[in-house]
């Protein structure tokens, strides 16, 4: 007996336990293990392939609108991550620091980078000069590097994989359009895509970008009602410009400071598919991400003509979707376990009967329903299913964010939800971070983001008492 | 008059300094910059993009012939890196040590990957038990980083970017095999692809790859003569496997070890395009990997009804092309001179007098040959145009390497060559590693390959004298 099939049978009931049910999948489903490097996670086939659709649908999209990628080095001296305060104060204790290069002592420290920022700031002030240059619409795909303490794979480790974007534009409104535009790219893209609802909202203070101005989020919430930050998008105004002396001529010849952007999102959106989507028989992936899309089990399969009608669907079926046959000697029943744990949205069954009635078998992920569907309609039929599960899997998310989704209506109520309710609380707030603090110290939750409906005069805040400037979501956090 | 105006004009002769001629093509063409780390490069847009056609070309190779991505930390612990003697023996004096995470000094020193070898072998030993879960095929995009003293963008860079495969195979026989399919794949697409034609051999003893049994090789020439070794595939033998314990259960239930591979290819591939097709006019791009493989340049562009064909031809041709149309108010002059600063295989020029004919000119990069081209041709001459250019720039490259490649039949000839011809030059040799280094230090030239062609029982080695076992091709490498 292989070291699969010894597993399969382990999983945790998700009701049972959230965390553990979360590790088994990771387990089960290949998707990544423990590296030598504490911390640090080995990303294996099935979920690198999840990386690179999910790469390739945000890379187009930034293409699409504009922006290019380039790749800047990964480490950063000492001094320049130093030169903008709050940036360094919010990193340069969680950075690694290289110290050696071979068998001699570095004369400055570099880190490796936590974010980018410094850099496309540096190498702006150098290839920046009029106002033919902008806007600089840069992105880059790579890993960053975060000491943390704790880690979980792909929701906390300390080498992630992102993408960041770094815009610099010729004044603050076309910046600021950008942060939203972005923004409104993320949740779509959430939304569509990865079929995950979200809620789209500003940071306050305490939880902004350290160096930014604006911090723009999309929230989303697990299976466990706990929150995912899953992509922000940073305005700076031309605060880094002044600290790197980026500046341009405009077209009146006079010298003008960029305004910047940042953006990003991460390998932690995988953590988020599995804990929105899955289920007590593994992932339930979104089509659009999915490694494989359409799974063919042949049935009987030592039965003349079986493998060959299979072949013959499999070589139809990937001219447009991507299609795995397993052939191999499993049992048709442990093969359909492993595509379930896998996620994958369908399962095509072809057995001698279906063959006998020019017809397959196929089987959605999520709802495990069975459809007899001729051969000769599966190319009209097939988009149709994958269209329908990807809106039952939004909708479903959607019911249950919905579900778990609170609105206070006074103090008292306020700390009742967030201490006694799994999911987001909408509250009443000042404005003030020992408030906020508060609020975290009591329950542990943190504020997610301001929303943008206004209070009204007589609204006060929730724990302070003294009047309202906004309404916050909170919740528990990833 | 900005910055791009100035440079375009200070470009150096190949011919007069072709160091500095590299330099001017890596700055105007846009292609890197230099960063506040020093030996590492800021990879700019248009290379970026250079590079991500590269990689989805290989990508689609390897992922046509099995092989899956994987994406392993960035970190190696000391510990594991001196595993395997030979290893740790070449790459140790040229890593980049972590010695603090945060404020906390680390227990472990951990360096930044130089190659990844022992992290696919510490992952291998988990994951593979039985002859089932072979062969793995994997292979990762990433970045690697390796202390270098002097650096040239491209060529030699303290952090560079690749592909590694890394394979584990039931057989030796396997594990050869995948060796040698590999190095035909990268032949293939230096040659195809790329247009730059590659001898194949073996690596010999004192330039093979730290802890491998035998490394082949794809060399290429460069304008200068000199060797740039383009991609090496290394075949372990069941060395690693030994080391790491990685051992699988074969059908009979009898415990074997693993054989191995593994093989790259960087960005110094950008050098290589460079340095093969490049002219006194800037880079000359081969299709395949040219951001911009058409460059329509409006003419008389303020006259009525050009920017509108202009247009109507772009939104034609980007159908199937990458095109870009600058109708920006630069001077077509200069827009011409940009354009091959960059390599543009193609120039569609269009003005009022091609309108009225119906037709418009392009022109072809390298030759510069002027082609008018009625419109309703364009979409069947362009095909064909452009395989006859990257044929071009193949058999240039090929009839440049074969008059600068020298074959020696005696000692004298052997060395007189090496020191005043600029080139390759092939000569017997006896195989033992003290007359290896004696003509690297007479001449400066290295062992490149490794050559097919055996030697007779009458030959004799160009150093020593005695009998020869085999011939070698010699050149100053970058």
């Amino acid at each position: 007996m292989s070291k699969k099939e010894k597993l399969v049978k382990a999983i945790t009931s998700r009701d049972k336990d959230f965390s553990q049910w979360y590790t088994d999948i990771v387990t089960q489903a290949e998707l990544s293990s423990y590296s030598a490097v504490r911390g640090c996670m080995v990303v294996r086939p099935y979920a690198t392939a999840m990386w690179e659709l999910i790469r390739d649908n945000l890379d187009r999209r930034f293409k699409e609108t504009g922006h290019e990628n380039v790749i800047m080095p990964m480490f950063i001296p000492e001094s320049l991550l130093q030169k903008e305060k709050d940036h360094v104060d919010g990193f340069a204790p969680e950075v690694a620091w290289v110290t050696y290069g071979g068998e001699e002592k570095l004369s400055e420290r570099l880190c490796v980078r936590p974010t980018s920022e410094v850099l496309f700031c540096d190498h702006y002030s150098d290839v920046i000069e009029s106002w033919r240059d902008l806007p600089k619409l840069y992105n880059q795909w790579v890993s960053v590097v975060r000491w943390e303490k704790s880690t979980r794979p792909f929701l906390r480790t300390r080498e992630f994989f992102w993408q960041e974007g770094h815009t610099a534009h010729a004044s603050a409104e076309e910046a600021i359009k950008e942060t939203r535009d972005i923004l409104d790219l993320y949740a779509n893209f959430f939304e569509e895509t990865l079929a995950i609802p979200v809620i789209k909202g500003v940071k306050t203070e305490s939880e902004k970008f350290a160096g930014a101005e604006t911090t723009y989020t999309v929230e989303s919430m697990m299976y466990d009602g706990k929150a995912l930050q899953s992509g922000t998008s940073h305005y700076f105004g031309d605060g880094f410009a002044r600290v790197f002396n980026i500046q341009y001529t405009d077209r009146d010849n006079q010298l003008q400071y960029v305004h910047q952007t940042s953006w990003g999102v991460s390998s932690r959106s995988i953590g988020g598919i599995i804990m929105v989507h899955g289920d007590d028989d593994g992932l339930v992936l979104p089509p659009a991400v999915a490694p494989i899309q359409i799974a063919i089990i042949p049935v009987a399969q030592h039965k003349e003509g079986v493998l060959e009608k299979a072949a013959e669907i499999h070589q139809l079926l990937k001219q447009s979707y991507r299609v795995k046959l397993d052939d191999s000697d499993r049992m048709p029943g442990w093969k359909f376990s492993e595509y379930e744990m896998k996620g994958v949205p369908l399962r095509l069954e072809i057995g001698p009967r279906d063959i006998e009635n020019n017809s397959c078998v196929l089987v959605t992920r999520d709802n495990r329903e069975k459809i007899n569907v001729p051969l000769n309609e599966l190319e009209a039929r097939i988009p149709v299913l994958l269209t329908e599960y990807r809106q039952r899997l939004f909708d479903k998310a959607k019911a249950h964010r919905e579900a778990h989704f609170y609105t206070a209506h006074s103090s008292e109520e306020f700390f009742d939800l967030l201490e006694n309710k799994a999911g987001f609380v909408k509250g009443c707030w000042c404005g003030s971070a020992d408030c906020e603090a508060e609020v975290k110290e009591r329950t542990g939750a943190t504020s997610r983001c301001i929303t943008e409906d206004k209070t009204s005069s007589s609204d006060t805040c929730y724990v302070c008492g003294k009047p309202a400037s906004c309404n916050v979501i909170w919740g528990k956090a990833y």
